[in-house]
């Protein structure tokens, strides 16, 4: 999994209020947001196959998030 | 809070198995993954400032990340 832009993540850091930032915190956060955007995807796929729909909707992630 | 990239977002939901995929739903995972970021960030930086250190570290988010 290639995660999000390393910019945009070290810029959810910085506006949290991080004097500084280490390379290793980047990449770790990355990580974690991708592996839970990755899972929340898998979840809300499976809610609209439930649902006998082919494509996904904003109230299957809303309801996948629930979880 | 502006978010990640669209594209890598719904590229999550079709590597998850999706068919078809609504803009609502790319918009709502990228809210929903940008606010756990933006949480895990914070708890991030607190947990490195209860440290009294000023460089936010891979171990701080990784601690952040089991709560």
């Amino acid at each position: 999994m290639s995660g999000f832009a390393r910019a945009r993540v070290e810029k959810l850091i910085r506006e949290a209020g991080a004097f500084r930032v280490s390379a290793g915190a980047i990449d770790r956060l990355n990580e974690v947001l991708t592996d839970y955007g990755a899972n929340l995807a898998k979840y809300s796929v499976e809610i609209a196959r439930h649902n006998k729909r082919k494509t996904v909707k904003e109230s299957d992630v809303k309801l996948a998030a629930t979880k």
